[in-house]
């Protein structure tokens, strides 16, 4: 398998390159001419000296890509159910074909029954990532393996949870920066799972887009509010003692468990809400994210810090406050994108978070903050979760290999 | 107005640029450490040496933007509905504020009533596009100013049109290079309707991202064909003399009308068929767009060309052939985006092109084509038309001036 995969860049330039050079040659030239004739408003001349398309993540490790990745500007979440009867020996066939899918469509190269090969070409930094849900593991008759604390989130009273956003017996998470590419890796495996499982759910999200702002920057969700500070940082001990799994059931280890969180954004009162209002529900400034006891977005809160009257200056009940954990090991990594559904006929935004929660174990870490969260932040004014699911992420595999096999192979 | 609208550069400096800078560093020797640390995957470096998102598109002009803009990479067209009772001056009213939102918008700074201003300073190229729908001149009492043209196109035998994505009194055309940028942009200009007009569509399009190919390329679309071979070329006079209205009512000089298709891919069976029978419904290879009788995406179509058996090599029935007309005041011009909703429970794509085609008179160049290839278009197996609207684009506007003028005010 991995011998037919090879470097990007060789293969665009094989298969495409000269198409396309020469097609941006002729563009470039009628943008060349439009300047020449001295219209008001020539158009913009689009030729860049980057090519985002091209990049690639490997897909071969210790652990799946699209966790510790940087995230991609585009991702969708589709959650499969089993058909009845597929067992561990569907399961098995499944993955082999969905990882091999996988492996060639995240290197730029289409599967073999690509309906659309012309698509596969613009990789543009292409993760797929799969996730268990708890019933899975009944189906392939090995619940015995299925970590503890992986089961549906208990119901918190902020919740008004939808059905048809919640639960799932497989994952597909699948990032990119372009959307196309997003759309027909989408469309690859939802093809190739159609013997095995019936789609369930999709949640479609975005972020800034590639090359938008310097990259690396917190990006701001829909709320405005800078989301991800205080993640742990991307390739650090703290990044890997709370996220990859190095206890529990052996086949585990080195992946993850993903709580995914629909979370509804009550746009039409928080625009009513002042500025000083929502920095004192959130605990940070709105512009540049610093806590209300800092300077900078990196500065850690002081929970302890007093003003004048003698009150705290972070409230017990800001959603810093709430969040706050004691230990590295107790942390969770965000990977947040945000969603918009087409508004009501009066005009009510649906948009919000698809908040991608990753750690080594559902209970002992994301539950504990989601439970000091539901009691008593500030920002649940404006925050509706409306969907739940929970998954665990095996690791990854090497060539040859595919996702799962340590527990279904 | 034009007076707050300062360069985009300054101004994301000046509100943004420390903390983002600062942001960005940290961020950066994170990842550094990542590769410092030696795991078997680094976190690829994402800092990168182009800002896309601090470029704008003017505004003003004798054209509205939008239109001979290179298309970029996200793209909602929102379709109202005016509430009753609104008139020629609420509409005088209407305008003046989404102009307003729009300059602003445009060039990278918050409207005034921005509940979420953190959002607005990543203008990528955004472009703000009005259109008025047949019903509107009639609200504005003013039916003998509407273009002889501009209605509801009759039915076509491939037609399986849904009211839900059909009509529309005013459009909102909002395209962006970031997709955060066109919600963004979509939420304030929605919210600013709300006291005249209803929603009564929202049709979301994205294309290849900005930097993802080399820029100025045909893209190709859904199902895989490259789309906009042989479109008039951007500041071209062929541009001009096909797009932008110069007879008829004097208050629609220098505008153009727009007929946008909903065409929804039958990539079920498109899958199913050859390479062969692609290229021979299409006219042109799959691999570079070249006509059957050429050896570039740009050699003309040579439709008298015959095969050793003394058959066209491109059939009469092949979309290049009933697509093709006789000069170039009859071309249009298309801008297509793709969609692509969630698969039904059982895996079928709902995926295609929000087809967008600007001209001077639809009665005289878009209808022509269509009938031609209602007729007979070999392609009609695998495309369904499911949505249809029209609209007027009005010219466009100078500092201090809005969008509309020429006819309401």
């Amino acid at each position: 398998m991995a011998d037919r995969v090879r470097p990007p860049v060789t293969r665009r330039a094989l298969l495409t390159g000269g198409a396309l050079s020469m097609g941006g040659a002729l563009a470039g030239a009628a943008v060349a001419t439009a300047v020449a004739a001295g219209r008001t408003e020539p158009a913009p001349a689009l030729r860049s000296t980057v090519d985002f398309g091209a990049q690639t993540v490997p897909f071969h490790g210790a652990h799946q890509a699209g966790v510790e990745t940087p995230a991609q500007a585009h991702a969708v979440f589709v959650a499969l159910d089993l058909a009845a009867g597929v067992d561990r020996a569907a399961l098995r066939r499944l993955m082999r074909l969905l990882t091999d899918d996988a492996v060639r469509l995240t290197q730029g190269t289409p599967p073999l029954a690509d309906g659309q090969p012309e698509l596969a070409h613009v990789p543009s930094r292409l993760t797929v990532t799969f996730g268990f849900g708890p019933r899975l593991f009944d189906a392939a008759g090995v619940a015995d393996q299925r970590p503890l604390t992986l089961r549906q989130l208990p119901p918190f009273g902020i919740d008004k949870l939808q059905q048809r956003w919640c639960g799932g017996d497989l994952l597909l998470q699948i990032c990119a920066d372009d959307p196309v590419t997003v759309a027909h890796t989408q469309r690859m495996l939802v093809k190739d799972s159609r013997s095995f499982a019936a789609v369930r759910w999709v949640q479609r999200g975005f972020r800034r887009g590639r090359g938008m702002q310097d990259d690396g920057v917190t990006q701001r969700n829909i709320l405005g509010q800078l989301d991800g500070t205080g993640n742990p940082p991307l390739g650090s001990s703290v990044f890997a003692g709370a996220v990859w799994v190095d206890d529990g059931p052996q086949w585990m280890r080195d992946g993850t468990t993903l709580v995914l969180r629909r979370i509804r954004a009550e746009l039409e009162s928080w625009d009513t809400a002042d500025t000083v209002g929502k920095e004192f529900a959130v605990g940070r400034l709105l512009s540049d994210g610093a806590p209300l006891t800092g300077q900078r977005e990196t500065d850690e809160p002081d929970l302890a810090a007093k003003n004048a009257l003698g009150f705290p200056v972070i409230s017990e009940f800001s959603h810093v406050a709430r969040a706050h954990v004691a230990g590295d090991r107790q942390r969770i990594f965000r990977r947040p994108y945000n969603y918009d559904e087409p508004p009501s006929p009066d005009g009510t935004a649906d948009s919000g978070l698809i908040f991608a929660a990753y750690q080594r174990d559902v209970g002992r870490q994301f539950l504990p903050i989601q439970r000091n969260l539901a009691e008593a932040d500030l920002l649940n004014e404006w925050i509706t979760p409306t969907g739940s699911a929970v998954f665990a992420i095996p690791p990854g595999c090497q060539p040859g290999g595919w996702i799962g096999q340590t527990l279904l192979g």
